[in-house]
């Protein structure tokens, strides 16, 4: 793979304007500081088997900077090399992540190195990277995207893998490396940081927490870098469509979103743009609800809006929807089945091996549904969840339903879906003020925890609610963030997804305004991402009110 | 269709900010001025039928403003009934159109009334409408959408048409109507202003160019409104994928853009972003291109980039590109033939009746897209040619000329493809400034043409490449715009779309860039609109190209 380089006379005014501001550093960092531990930490789950796989790292402490006098002050004559790692999908905000670190290290330590690897943890096993100064980083400063050093989705798990990567620890002398990445990585980043101080080598492992999906969180770490632009180019777009729905007033729009294990962005648009539907995954698991159930729910309020004189309206729908259905789960578990097995014949016999229940979902799904799973496999030979495109399933599925309540003259109207899928659009956006300054934070904090000795650590910035000079910086133990889970007969760490919580206070808020949103039109449109005037340094309403019901 | 009405207090805080942003009007309107008639007008083609369909006015002087002292000016004791209405689909800044002429009223009429006429020209025929006050005009100024008083696509055509027409014109005892449309609703609108003047009827009317297509311009009207915003819109979108597409190195981004009829929008986009490939639709037809010439160059790129190292890429399609391609046209009309009085047998036997060239195109078409041709009809039985989603159709076809070449030993990469659709997120954003001071230009003007009795004209606002304070305001004879075509053995007045003119300066701009583009990545991301600061007020490249090249 190649990367061309990005030269700023290519930049449009606004990327160029977005060089040289300046970002905000919370006060701790700007003065002397001292990093203090905390108590011992122990797991989210399963302590003994935690403990037992990062026996060198289970029970260590989370670290906190405070202000000291320069007596405890990292001595800055130590000259550091680090490298520095983008694991997994974009998130705006990654390159400035890049930017605290290779500040903190020209501002606080003397001749030190820092090493982008490329392409993610491949980079890391194949000892590609570049070295990274001042000019070539400068073109990337608050810019969205991670073509910087490219990402990569690799891991670094067998033990061939580990030794490559302690040999580039050894080739180029690593003292630290920073893993920006979400869940996955950041569990990746653990088990490295183990692995090196198992084999007593000095290279420090530090994680950062990434992912516009949001659902890499937990008290220490409020909020995943990416989710608060990509919510906020989404919102756009649903905002805007949201005046056409009302303008034209004779489409629904359904709007699939981007986050595949949780529905925090759905949730967060909705909270942003106030859709006459969101259908939040995690609600769907927790009451049982089927496809039909689903479908009802919107029909419903299809007919409703039809009495009130509204042939319009705008649905929201998590990417990861149908992952949430049992009942979907279940068909396609039997459906891999039997299509590993048995031929499929034209008339259809080869159903009957299908238990009822799926088999009356099945004949319950659109015709073009039933095809693609039958018809588009992976290359294992099972079906692609990943390809159904819900937002286009749903729309059938309601017209189905229209058309039946029309046969029992329930309904009389016209109904026309129109269906979008967001999400490309979103993970390379311009990063918005808060994603530029709490990236900022977070890569100038990795760099104190390395220097200071720490590994196994996620970087953590909190009180987030209050201006960036009172911001916490600390970092978290990643152990503390664990569980297992039994894969193949093995217990494997996993940091478990941070799922949208029934009782959290961002899906009561949306919980309490959904009816008065699905009737009423309170359609709220944000308008495109604005970096000066006085929104600009507003953050989401998920972070917000979670911050707010912590208190 | 009911319309609940804006509220500001569930504005976003960009909306509500927007609100109240003083708008600058050209200098001439500033002050007292003259309306001066230029020489008569002929029509764009056969003038001889113009003048017989619009007896009336044909041959009627365009009209300009200039500055003048007061003795010229038009009485400002008139107080005037004037009606407005949207027609087609949405643009923003179609609610600063009537803002225009609200403001033009109350400031140079007195005790004038405006009435708004709902959900477009079938609210003239049934009268339907809501009388238009500060209050109820305020939470729109500067607002995107229609939905001050809706649109719609109904069009005044038989003679109970006008008759309905006449009789809301006499009963609100209008002086005058202004139609904001597209060509068809101009044409329109000066069918009304001859029918209006034949019967003797005081109501005047004048039209107002809109359609984010942008194919509604002349050397007196040089764009029209919402081309500017959306296209910005769609830019930032281009610009974020762009971005995901460098960095994540893997995918080919295939955009189909709205604009049916003409590629503009396309073709801005690409002068706005920089893609690897842009396809013009009116390329495509001047040179005769298959739907296999498209395919194989977009193919060629994707090799020759491949060489290059670079297995990703964004690529920009028209949505009306199939209509550009004769043997599609071809092929579609055979099929419509077939499909209404033949029998589609499963063995395939019907294709028998295909011209050969034709067969092999459909035999060349990815599955899903012969299924579509021969499944999906409209109420009529004929192919909806509207529903092929051309970006998906591109990605198969590419899909399966790489493999052919993969089996030649030519190809031995990897190719993803990611499919858009960019449309109704641009059709009612947050109007750009330009759109913004352009539209309430148009309004205010469209006030001064009424006031001084001018019909059949559309509002014409010019010298754009200038500050606001220097455009040109004036309205020129519809009937010079028109040209006839023969539809069921009859002339019809038409005002003909303006096509991306293959010898004109933006198309020249492009083609002399977009090799380079193509190899080399020149990514150009604008980022989200802004409102304030250095790039605001800037307006699209087809415009300042195009007044350059007049210049």
């Amino acid at each position: 793979m190649s990367n061309p380089g990005r030269l700023a006379s290519f930049y449009s005014e606004l990327q160029a304007s977005r060089l040289d501001v300046g970002l905000p550093l919370p006060s701790v960092l700007k003065n002397s500081f001292n990093v203090v531990d905390g108590p011992p930490s122990s797991a989210a789950g399963n302590p003994d088997e935690i403990a037992k796989l990062f026996p060198n790292l289970f029970g260590q402490p989370s670290a906190m900077l405070v202000p000291g006098d320069s007596s405890g002050a990292l001595s800055s004559n130590q000259s550091l090399k680090i490298g520095v790692v983008l694991s997994g999908g974009q998130a705006p905000g990654g390159h400035n992540v890049i930017c605290g670190i290779f500040d903190y290290l020209q501002e606080r330590t003397k001749g030190s190195t820092l090493y982008g690897f490329r392409g993610g943890p491949a980079g890391i096993m194949n000892c590609k990277y570049v070295e990274l100064t001042t000019d070539f980083i400068y073109p990337y400063r608050n810019q969205g995207g991670f073509d910087m050093i490219c990402s990569g989705r690799d891991k670094i798990e067998t033990p061939e893998q580990f030794k490559q990567a302690e040999e580039t620890a050894q080739k180029l002398n690593l003292d630290g490396l920073v893993v920006i990445g979400g869940d996955d990585s950041n569990t990746n980043a653990c088990l490295l940081a183990e692995n090196f101080r198992a084999k007593n080598l000095k290279t420090r492992v530090i994680g950062c927490p990434k992912t516009i999906d949001g659902d890499l969180k937990c008290k220490e770490v409020p909020t995943s870098f990416g989710f608060d632009t990509a919510c906020k180019v989404y919102a756009e777009m649903i905002g805007n469509v949201m005046i056409d729905a009302r303008s034209t007033g004779k489409y629904y729009h359904f709007v699939r979103l981007m986050g595949r294990a949780a529905s925090h962005i759905a949730l967060e648009c909705a909270l942003q743009t106030h859709p006459n539907i969101t259908i939040i995954g995690e609600e769907v698991a927790a009451k049982k609800l089927t496809l039909k159930n689903v479908t009802d729910y919107i029909t419903d309020v299809i007919c409703k809006r039809a009495e009130l004189g509204f042939n319009y309206g705008v649905i929201l729908v998590p990417e990861g929807l149908i992952d949430f259905i049992p009942e979907v789960q279940q068909l396609i578990a039997e459906l891999n089945e039997i299509l590993a097995h048995d031929v499929v014949d034209e008339e259809g016999n080869w159903k009957k091996k299908l238990r009822s229940q799926s088999h009356q979902l099945f004949e319950f799904l659109p015709q073009a549904i039933q095809e693609q799973l039958l018809l588009e496999r992976d290359p294992h030979g099972n079906v692609q969840v990943a390809k159904i495109e819900t937002e286009k399933m749903l729309i059938q599925m309601v017209e189905a339903e229209l058309e039946n309540r029309r046969s029992k003259g329930l309904y009389n109207k016209e109904f026309k879906g129109q269906h979008h899928f967001f999400g490309y659009e979103g993970r390379c956006g311009l990063p918005s003020n808060f994603d530029s300054n709490y990236c900022y934070a977070l890569g100038y904090a990795a760099g104190v925890l390395l220097h200071s000795g720490k590994t196994g650590l996620i970087s953590s910035v909190g009180n987030l609610g209050a201006p960036v000079e009172k911001w916490t910086v600390g970092g978290t133990a990643l152990t503390s963030l664990m569980d297992v889970e039994r894969r193949h007969g093995k217990f494997k760490p996993v940091i478990k997804k941070a799922m949208v919580e029934l009782q959290g206070a961002p899906f009561k808020k949306f919980e309490s305004l959904r009816d008065d949103w699905a009737l009423k039109n309170r359609y709220f449109s944000p308008g495109p991402l604005q970096f000066t005037g006085k929104t600009a340094n507003e953050t989401n309403y998920t972070l917000m009110l979670e911050l707010g019901a912590q208190a």
